[in-house]
């Protein structure tokens, strides 16, 4: 890869639910692919369970290693939802009302049913900035570069969507995808030669099998849109070669 | 909880394509949900990117704090496929053909068509034990407490229902669910004290909003039966002196 700056991100899904196959998790991927458009990397995922401890040492590690944190989960007003205040203890501050959110909220909620569960959702780590929640009221919040979000799929991506304007990116790592109807141990080797020609691409072999036949799709990575280009017609070629149509499919993800 | 003894397993899924968002994951919610069916908690999972180092130093972090560890992805024939010496490195053994892995393939594959690279499919840290993969040959492998296995969910299905039997399990973590109509919001104070009345049980809240409506499903996990159906009793009890009707699902997930 040429010498881009590279911006990398951690996305921590917390909850108990995910770990015990209840819920199939789907955020993940929507963070992946929209902040891979705003420039920032998705490097690593971990999903932990709704304990304090874990909650606090698993931040505390990757807000040092990575330029953005973002939580998933956890932001409710039931006893479950230990995040915020989970958060609070990882940066050594207090947990108290944010008087932006205690207004937004007692708005929301009708006179009399702004309960003292509710406003639990009015607290944060002191200091935090909000991030609106256009759904449900209840906002995240950012502290430094953690940015905590709710667990409910609609919901985190309008809180993801309005703060991606607000990330610095750096190179976007552009993708094209080329599919074909081989099994991927059948080009293995000439792939392998594609991507030593091509060494600032990186060349991912994705099969699976379809309607009783193997396809394989190839996806070319480059932050270069020349090195994208030339990379995909070296794979394209070599699929040629082998008697194979590839199919370019020229808007792809990553 | 009881004093049952408690064994856990932690995933690592493995794959650029996960953290870019092109494929969403299907694997860890599969292995959360059959892993506590045999007695095994899943406590962790990490999705990290196919670089060797990430593997070598996920995998010696896990292995040590988790008493099972499963990988997904990356031990096809492609070069970007690097699980398995990576594992092998983890380990510090020699990386070469299983010789049973071998046979297998060279059976599976006709005459002529065994390539260097299917070869490579053929090799595992030296000393491990084998996963069958009857959907396309190509085994995954076991090195201590450490189970390799393929991305694609079918085969990684098929792997995990072939060591599952094999796993020493401790106490199952049983589950109730019950749905009721109401914001949890509304329920989360009462829903507090339930918790606090139960403390051997945990229970988790989960709302959504489903055709113009709240909708909060209430998981009550504990590893004994008997306090589960205590605390369950106490939370419909709940939802009905809040005159709304509990929907209690008898055959739940955890």
């Amino acid at each position: 890869m040429e010498s881009r700056k590279i911006v990398t991100a951690a996305v921590i899904v917390i909850g108990n639910e995910i770990l015990s196959g209840r819920t199939q998790d789907k955020n993940v991927a929507y963070a992946g692919k929209h902040l891979n458009e705003r420039g920032v990397q998705l490097a690593e995922v971990r999903v932990i369970p709704d304990i304090q401890s874990r909650i606090v040492d698993t931040v505390n590690e990757l807000r040092k290693s990575y330029d953005y944190v973002f939580t998933t989960g956890g932001i409710g007003p039931t006893h479950d939802d230990i995040t915020s205040e989970s958060i609070a203890a990882a940066f050594g501050l207090d947990w108290d009302f944010h008087p932006e959110a205690y207004k937004i909220l007692e708005a929301y909620y009708e006179r009399g049913a702004f309960t003292t569960a509710r406003q639990k959702m009015a607290k944060t780590p002191v200091g935090a900035s909000l991030i609106p929640n256009p759904v449900s009221g209840a906002p995240g919040f950012v502290v430094e570069n953690v940015y905590v979000m709710a667990g409910i799929p609609n919901i985190m991506q309008a809180m993801l969507d309005s703060v991606l304007p607000t990330l610095v990116g750096g190179g976007q790592l552009l993708s094209q995808t080329i599919v074909c109807h081989l099994p991927e141990s059948k080009i293995a080797e000439a792939l392998g030669d594609v991507q030593k020609q091509y060494p600032d691409s990186d060349i991912g072999s994705y099969p699976r099998y379809e309607n009783g036949a193997f396809v394989t799709s190839l996806v070319v990575r480059a932050f270069d849109s020349e090195i994208l280009k030339n990379a995909t017609q070296g794979v394209t070629s070599m699929i040629e070669a082998m008697g194979a149509s590839p199919i370019v499919i020229e808007k792809s993800e990553a």
